[in-house]
Formats: structure tokens, C-alpha cells, sequence
């Protein structure tokens, strides 16, 4: 476990790396890659060992027989989230882009509204545009540098065409752990609009001390109209496994589900399932701890050194390893703060209107990297707008 | 490549041996398991070191860039098909059950009728009626132990509600090699019914000597209403990595296709791009060269001990390492010949009615496994079956 050890992974095909000039002009040889949400840390031992054991084996043939795959999945939502799952509620999709995707299918039609919390994790929009479905974006408020629900005003914009409602909790790229009372407005505002609530919990690992996160399935009621999304991906850094899983604790709105999986032909790739049942360990657990302590010294740097600059603020970080800084202190146009941050002090981010309302004048850097190119991120940034100072 | 190795798969999560217990009552402990078609064969050395690579960088973040994977691709089609495709026409899916699913989305209704050549691989016919679309069987000619197309009488079933027709070519579990003209006739027949034409061509590498195996893309006229499916995970035994080609050459159909895509959130895993890389080399050619090899090895004593059997007619295969054995002869019932293989000579196989119409009196045998594992199933069927000598 040591997260310092900086690993090349220029030439093996990650999107974060390797793609880094293509998007955004920024070269790997010279450059820092803080897109895309996956880390640059080798996975946790149990993960490795279990990979290493396919390999000695050497057959890659069909899975079959995943009691244990889900026996471990409720054993870590059990131990880790006070949530009790039934092991034959959970679906296993290809990562939660799809598992949004089959929930669209499944439980809207076209031309249906889809509710999004503004700014959230661009996918969401995207898959449910190209699905024929209409984004309805209620706008999170940011009065006092932190995101808040709207439930009055959001009560006003709805129309009845509405019939989903995707909730990003803990929040991408905000940050936010919700609170107990806030999921139970949204429990509230999807009952008052008879919404399905879909909730995608992917981050519900990477909770910094302080916060604490609720599963939306521990909220009383909610259960008629929930599906709950998690995954290790983000915890473990696996996202190349494409394995995420799809809870759903009522019958009725798991047959629609499952029917949906049926008819796309839709079953995981062995290694996904092998990796997940290891993350999903004692052994597992402690990697997690660990990491999100070596992030957590990587968040209070990058926060002090960031928010050192005059007109630049990073948004108080609940969860998550993505931190969203707001630019609009420095009166700059947005493709001048960028065009500093990429070209100047040569860096890869998201841009923050690809997350939708509200994302402009933000960037979004992502922390998961050893402390040295954090470090070396905040001495680029202070330089390239060391005229603020 | 030694493929007379025997490699224990219990308790590997091996859906060929792990549930063969409880699906066929045949147990591991002294059972054969010759029934899903994988292969007891450990994965060809390219591939094993591709999957090294991925685990010494032990990074296991989203896949990007994935150039170096279609020209792969395209490298092996060309050099071992003489078929030329443009790496913009192939979209990878979750294998292809996952493929067919999303052709069923893509170029069919609710109650449209989805062609098939009976009997066929199961999973065509789950995915259509999970689907809500109808399948449509065309029962195959069995005139003189090989199965045989019959348009004219397929012509008259035709009503028009038919959208699609799924090829399966060459044929699970006939084991026919389609001829030049058997797949004009399929075109001609598509173009009067005005049916998409999806080709599943996974089994392409798997053909004797004696017969070729021709691409559909290759037959004039067919580019327009066309769908070819192919994977690397039949030849090179990694079904595991859950990773399929569909490859549209149309762009119009291409574009309703990467429709259904997008809006489904599919993107494939990173192991399951590296092992198709990996296995579309020059290294990987030798190693499917040798394991057609030993295949046919164990095909020649299978037929020949099985054809001994007074009553039995294990069909010619051209094709596949899947023999369909046609046990009419015997004048038993299905429970009672069933009862034989399961009970008595203790082998797990495939029921020949889950293929559809066509299916009665068959069993399937998978012969990708040892020579000694096949040489002690034509033992046991021979003692099971002693009292017909
Ligand atoms: C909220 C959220 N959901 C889903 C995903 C991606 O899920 P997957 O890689 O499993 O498709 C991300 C990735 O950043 C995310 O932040
Ligand atoms: C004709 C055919 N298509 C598809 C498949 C399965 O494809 P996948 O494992 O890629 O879903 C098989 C497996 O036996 C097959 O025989």
C-alpha cells in the first residue's frame, strides 16, 4: 500500500493517460492527468491475489455459481453501511453507465422526463438523451460555496412527464455527503411526483471523517420505488472490470429489471466478478481505509494551496476524490482560467459545464494520484495565476 | 500447448463444473462435463502474457484508445478470412448474446418475428421472446444426416411480420460449414422478406479441413441489410472476458446500432480488449491452428466410437467443436436415453430440445477437452448403451 509510488501508465491503454493530449492538449510527457475519476494506485492486494489465481489457472471460460460473488457483496454492504441486502435483489451490469442505462429502459419511455440534481456526473445526461428521454435539470443551490437541494422550486418546474429521478449521493462532483433529513426530502419530492428513484451510490465508500453516509435504502419508505446503484470501481480502482451492481429490493420493479437484462442478453465477465468478491473482503476493507486517509492528506493540501489563490475556491470535500474548484472569483472567462490551467500549467481536467447547470466556471480535479503530483498540481496552479496574488 | 493436460476447473466458478450438479445430476466428483461450450484447454500463451502485462502494472483504471485493438481485429479477419473490414464498423458488446440483444433493440419492434434456422443455439430464442418479439422457426432439412436449408418451404411461412433473421454460420450444433450457395440463398431469401441479416460467425476459426468457412460480408449484395457478430472467445476459449464484435458496414444500420449503444451505457471491459488483441497475432494463429488440431483428434475417435454404437449418429461436423448426436435410431424415449448419458456413463450435456424445433433426440457433446476425457465418454456411452450391440 504505498500510494506514493508513482506508476507510468503512459502505453497501457488508459483513457486518463493516454488520451490526455487528445482531449485536452495537454502532453503526458510534460503534463499532470486529473480527468477522468479513476486512481493512479495499484489495486488492493486480495484484488491482485484473486486475479493472479485466474491467471495460474489459466481457463477464462464461463462464470457460473456467484453465491459467493454475492454473498460478499452483502457482507460489505452489511459491515461497511448497515445495510442488510438481499443477495437475489442484486443485478451485476457492465459498470453503472450501463446499470443507468438499463433503468431507463426499463422503467421509462420515450420522451419521459429524467430528473438530475444540477451539476452531477455527465453520464447520466448523456445516456438518457441518447435514449430518447428528456434531462430535467433541477438546479442544486450554491448560496454558501456548498450545494443545497431545492425542493419548493424544483415542486414548481415539474409537469407530470417526469417519471425518474436520479440521485448522485454522495454527490459528484459537488462533494456532498447528503444528510438524513435532505434524503428524505428527495424521498419526499419522488413520492409527491411518483418517481422512480434510482440511486447511484458508487462513491458511498470515499466518505471523509466528519461525514457520514446514508444508504437511501435505510430510509424509511423508500423501498416501493428504489434502485440502489454501487459498485467497487471507484473505491478499489477497478473501473476497467466494467462490473457494477444494480439493487433492487421491490419484486415488482425487479422483474421489470430483470426482463430488460434478460432481452439485452446481459451477464458479467468473470474477472469483474472475481475482483469484486476479493475488494469485498476484511483485507479489502483495510485497503480501503487506507486510501481514503492517503486521499484525505491529498485533499488538504490541494484545498489549502488552491484556496491560497485569490478568486479561486475548492468546494468543501465530503466524499469523493474529485475536487470541484469554482473560478468565477477570478473574473475570468472561462476560456481564459482553462486555457491557463491547460496550457499554462499543463493539466487535464473536466470541464464543469460538461456536468451540466451550474458547471460553468468550474473545473474538476481529480485527487487520486500519488501526493507528489498534487503537490506539484498546487505549484503549477499558484504559478500559472500568480498575477492574482 | 499442451492440451492433454488435465486442469481441475471444480471450484473455480466454472459454470461447465461447478453447476453441472445441480442443472444435469451428473457430479464432478465422477462425472464428465460435456455440456457449455467452453474449453477445458488453458488460454493460448499471448494472451496469458497480455493478462500478465495488466497485472505487473496492476492498475486496472478505464481502457482508452483503442486503436492497436481494432487493427487487431481487422488484421485477423483479413489474413484468416480474406475479409476486409473498416475498423469504424465494429462496436464491441458484452459477447454475443449481448450482440443479438442489442440487434433485437436496434432493428426490431414489439411483435416483430425474428428468424431463426431450427434447430439453433438456445440463447438466440431466450433473447428474442425476452424481448417481446416473436421467434420465427425455419425448420432445417435433416434428409441425409446433415442439416440442409429449404427455402421454398420457408418462403410460404413468411407472413410479413419478419424484421430479422439470425444466422448462425457456421452451425451450432449441426456443425455445417454454409456453402457459397446455401448463403446466396440466405441473402435472396433475406431480400424478399426484406429481413436485417445478422451473421453469427463466432465459430468461424473452429473449420476442419475440407471445408471453408465464408464471411456473409463477403457475399455481393448482402453489405446492406447486414450485421456479422464475431469473438475471439470460442477459438481462444476466454468466453470469461465477456467481449464481442459487432461489425455493421452499413452506416445507416450502424447508426441505429450505436444508438441502442449509447443510450444502454455499453462499453467493454479492459481485460476482455487486451485478450482480443493479444489472440489476433501471429502467436495466437498458431496456437488456434494447433487447438483445430487437436480437436479434430478427438472429433475422429468421438465419431467413430459413438457411430459404433448401433442406433446412434453422432452428425458429421465441418465445423465447431460441438458434436450433435442424433439417438432416434435407438427407438427410446428422450427420458430414457437422457437417463444413459446422465446416469449411467455419468456425462453432463446439452439437451438437444433447448435448441428448438428439430432439437428431439438430439444430445450435445463439447469435445474441447482432453483426449482422455473423450476417450473415456466413448467408454462409458459404449457401456452405457452395451445392450443395442
Ligand atoms: C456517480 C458516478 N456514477 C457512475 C460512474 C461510472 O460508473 P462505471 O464506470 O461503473 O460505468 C461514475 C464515474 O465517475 C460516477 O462518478
Ligand atoms: C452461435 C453462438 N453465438 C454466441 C455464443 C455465445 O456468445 P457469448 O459468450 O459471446 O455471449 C455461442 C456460445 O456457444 C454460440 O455458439
Amino acid at each position: 500500500m504505498n500510494f506514493d509510488e508513482i506508476h507510468n501508465r503512459v502505453g497501457t491503454h488508459s483513457v486518463k493517460w493516454d488520451m490526455m493530449e487528445m482531449l485536452y492538449g495537454v502532453s503526458p510527457e510534460d503534463g499532470l492527468s486529473m480527468w477522468v475519476a479513476d486512481m493512479d494506485f495499484q489495486a488492493a492486494e486480495p484484488i491482485q491475489n484473486a486475479l493472479k489465481a485466474m491467471l495460474d489457472h489459466g481457463i477464462f471460460g464461463y462464470y457460473g455459481d456467484d453465491a459467493s460473488y454475492r454473498a460478499a457483496i452483502c457482507w460489505w454492504m452489511e459491515n461497511r453501511h448497515g445495510w442488510t441486502v438481499d443477495p437475489a435483489s442484486i443485478f451485476t451490469t457492465h459498470g453503472l453507465v450501463n446499470g443507468t442505462g438499463v433503468c431507463v429502459d426499463a422503467f421509462t419511455q420515450e420522451g419521459d422526463g429524467v430528473v438530475l440534481m444540477a451539476p452531477v456526473y455527465h453520464a447520466f445526461a448523456r445516456v438518457i438523451t441518447a435514449a430518447g428521454r428528456r434531462v430535467v435539470e433541477c438546479d442544486l443551490r450554491n448560496d454558501n460555496g456548498r450545494y443545497e437541494m431545492d425542493f419548493d422550486a424544483w415542486d414548481q418546474q415539474m409537469d407530470g412527464s417526469e417519471k425518474m429521478l436520479i440521485l448522485c449521493s454522495p454527490h459528484n462532483p459537488g462533494g456532498r455527503v447528503w444528510t438524513r433529513e435532505e434524503l428524505e426530502g428527495v424521498l419526499a419530492f419522488a413520492k409527491r411526483h411518483d418517481l422512480i428513484l434510482v440511486s447511484d451510490e458508487i462513491h458511498h465508500d470515499l466518505v471523509f471523517p466528519g461525514a457520514t453516509h446514508i444508504p437511501m435504502a435505510n430510509i424509511d419508505g423508500a423501498e416501493e420505488r428504489l434502485v440502489m446503484m454501487t459498485s467497487p470501481s471507484k473505491t478499489f480502482n477497478i473501473a476497467g472490470t466494467h462490473c457494477g451492481q444494480v439493487i433492487i429490493p421491490d419484486t415488482k420493479l425487479r422483474a421489470k429489471f430483470a426482463s430488460r437484462m434478460a432481452a439485452l442478453g446481459l451477464s458479467p465477465n468473470a474477472f469483474g466478478l472475481h475482483a469484486t468478491e476479493a475488494a469485498y473482503s476484511p483485507e479489502g476493507a483495510k485497503w480501503a481505509d487506507a486510501v481514503l486517509d492517503y486521499i484525505d492528506g491529498n485533499r488538504k493540501l490541494f484545498d489549502e494551496g488552491i484556496n491560497a489563490i485569490p478568486g479561486l475556491a475548492s468546494m468543501p470535500m465530503e466524499a469523493t476524490y474529485l475536487a470541484w474548484v469554482d473560478f468565477s472569483g477570478t473574473g475570468m472567462s472561462m476560456g481564459e482560467f482553462t486555457k491557463r490551467v491547460e496550457k499554462d500549467a499543463k493539466i487535464a481536467v473536466n470541464h464543469g459545464p460538461t456536468f451540466g447547470s451550474g458547471g460553468d466556471n468550474f473545473l474538476r480535479f481529480n485527487l487520486a494520484t500519488p501526493r507528489a503530483h498534487v503537490e506539484e498540481a498546487v505549484k503549477r496552479m499558484q504559478a500559472a495565476f500568480g498575477d492574482l496574488q
